[in-house]
């Protein structure tokens, strides 16, 4: 490990140094050498995560396309923050903001997402088009899977821009506490998180760890929308997609508490009760922690569970709820093809959204007629999450410029910033101000 | 406190909710206030810092027109991120970035610029433009310039948004500890920074400190730029003011191994003995500081100490040497007014910058003739500083868009963000994604 990250660290200053267009080349080779291969990593992850080929060829697509769009966005220029202030300085010099890669980044690849958030996933694409060199550990769980990439990245770039490592949590901690490394990129548990942000926070020089962590992801119907569309299909697809290990399932479901939230609630439930368990959980230990969750969910005061069998691990399933019965324990992130539908009068909306913990994402669905309604709790929400989505489902997060992807504790460590979108290249630029530089000298800072 | 600090988390719904108008409405009149008390203000400050009427006279304009232009910027709409991706989402619906007030911050104020880092200083009066309630700690060494200011601002804004506290190490513990506290701003020494990062790291929900702490500030004097012009008088001037107390004092002033370098270290240490004492250090602990510095620099192998005498506290010094005597000691920062001066042949400038630590500035002096020594050297400190100075000192920073007053570690513990000028204001706004959201129910995410 230490030589790859003294390699990564000794390329930082010539790939610091590329220039934003030799950088988009680079993402677009790393982008070509994926589908040059895909059959063969599609079928080694399909193989290592059990998700279906179809939805890895999406996935990879989606890779691809996110290197190449961050080297696009790079390219023109569009992550130098461009500001100036003429004639500001003390004795009138100009000063203009502009940034410069902070260095060796460590990155964290995922188990749910093994190409979009894996070894060539966003934290990596951001830091590369960023000018960073990248070390990332291998998720455990997709050990071929990582091989296979890190090695069509390394043949991509140049030398000791990208690393791969393996290793149990002592290399983790190991990685995040090397003097080389700046920063780091995280996408798992809480726990896992937490470890990595305790670890750099008591370095002699603590470095940022960008941590996306666990999610309940609030979904609120309000009452008109309740009795409107097509919602109950939408939602199923929403909590069971990929066995609902994908970090933007939605967690809690609030309907009204009237006949058309009860008809709502049993149409749910039973999208939830007929989605096929498509593919295995991505470990045993996320196949326990469901059928664990079932069974504390069973035990708890007043909540019904419906659909599916205990004991089988990838079975979807339903937990229902009256408000007053919210407890922590539902609350909670719980992984896999499951929900917690809460009936509550809509007065209570809002009281309910004050009470969920920071999330990536939080859902309103409602009608013209709802609007009165909705406007304290969008409020409300938007304090509590990076994403507000109206009439939509969380699932599905677009690569693109607005997007932000992150929000409070305990959803992200960071959540000033993003790990999907253009934006998330900031993380690993550092602004600069530069004061009555001549413009002969402009580009020994802008340089990358 | 506790009453305080909940105060300001029940006042940070409604503040939050202000539109920005509102606010450079109240940002105005916490400056009116603050110029009608002027003469008591200045007379109560230069009395508990011993810094002069005259320059704190500049201050008090700097913190007013700090107040002002963060509430023109905000009224704006600058401070909104713009990001638009339409029909992004899955389904086609926009995605829109804009962002939100954080909640209550905390703000510890600094004692070497009592007014524009103090309980009215730059964090404050940027948490207050993004939104955010405020409790400010007071500065033990200025309380009553504190208590002054402290309640000027609480009688200028709503019930509950701004709270002034006093206390020990264990009042700022318990602040930056209290669940209601989402960020913290503080300007101090490396020693305090650390203690209050490591309590708001070990936090059950961790949030960010932006601390400003010590910096070194090197200034590359280049071959050429040794011949000319008037650097002696400017960079000795850069060394005393306000008694070596700001912090941008250059603390290492790298000059050439040639006659010219020869000449010029002599002027700037003929300036440094000729600069009066012009009033005490701020705190008696910064004078026996400075005298401890002295001590030990005498006693460093082949290092010179000129000027001054020693035991008095104030008294300006140089101390001299060669790049190959550079030690850790000479490298870190020393309050008060004195500086290291380094004689160095010009193929040596690059590795004594990388040598040094991450600061808020770093400069470089030099001619057409010096730029093609000066491309590399840029490059090596544009990675290592906030903002890169050409052919400027750089104490006297400017209060506008393009500043960034940051740095790496150990200068700030956030090197990503500002604490002076209008991208300050971002450490308090977090941005959000709207998807799909109708007009009609914008206003509920963007008020305030």
């Amino acid at each position: 490990m230490k030589t790859l990250i003294t390699a990564a660290a000794n390329a930082a200053g010539a790939f610091g140094g590329t220039s934003p267009q030799q950088r988009r080349t680079l993402l677009y080779d790393c982008a070509a050498a994926l589908e040059s291969a895909a059959t063969d990593v599609v079928a080694t992850t399909a193989h290592e995560s059990g998700l279906g080929e179809q939805r890895l060829r999406g996935e990879l697509d989606r890779t691809t396309g996110q290197l190449r769009l961050l080297g696009d966005f790079v390219a023109s220029g569009r992550h130098l923050p461009g500001i100036e202030s003429p004639e500001a300085a003390p004795g009138g010099a100009d000063i203009r903001m502009t940034s410069v890669p902070i260095g060796v980044v460590a990155v964290f690849a995922a188990s749910n997402f093994p190409l979009a958030f894996g070894v060539a996933g966003g934290d990596t694409a951001a830091a590369l088009a960023a000018g960073c060199p990248v070390v990332v550990k291998a998720h455990p769980a997709q050990p071929r899977t990582s091989a296979m990439i890190g090695e069509l990245l390394r043949e991509s770039l140049p030398e000791g821009v990208f690393g791969l490592i393996e290793g149990d949590n002592a290399t983790s901690i190991a990685l995040v506490t090397d003097p080389h490394v700046r920063a780091v990129g995280f996408t798992g548990s809480l726990a896992g998180g937490r470890a990595m942000m305790d670890a750099a926070a008591a370095r002699p020089d603590p470095i940022p760890v960008y941590a996306e962590m666990g999610s309940l992801n609030p979904i609120f119907v309000l009452p008109d929308a309740a009795t409107v569309g097509n919602w109950a299909t939408m939602l199923a697809g929403a909590v069971t997609a990929s066995a609902g290990q994908l970090c933007t399932k939605p967690g809690l479901i609030v309907v009204p508490d009237s006949p058309a939230g009860a008809a709502l609630e049993s149409a749910i439930a039973a999208g939830i009760a007929a989605a096929a368990a498509d593919h295995p959980m991505l470990t045993e230990g996320m196949a326990d922690g469901h059928d664990r969750w079932r069974e504390q969910a069973e035990h708890l005061p007043a909540a019904t569970v419906t659909a599916g069998q205990p004991g089988q691990g990838t079975t979807p399933f339903c937990v229902h709820v009256t408000d007053a019965q919210l407890s922590d324990e539902l609350l909670n992130e719980h992984f896999g093809p499951t929900t917690v539908i809460c009936r509550a009068a809509v007065d209570r909306y809002c009281d309910i959204a004050a009470t969920v913990d920071g999330s990536l994402t939080a859902t309103v669905l409602g009608t013209e007629v709802d609007h009165q309604d909705a406007a304290p709790l969008v409020t409300v929400l938007s304090r509590r999450a990076g994403r507000l989505v109206w009439n939509g489902v969380p699932t599905g997060v677009a690569v693109c410029d607005a997007m932000l992807h992150g929000g409070p504790w305990p959803a992200t460590s960071a959540p000033l910033t993003t790990s999907v979108g253009t934006a998330a290249i900031q993380r690993f630029r550092r602004p600069v101000a530069v004061q009555g530089l001549p413009a002969a000298l402009a580009e020994a800072v802008t340089v990358g």
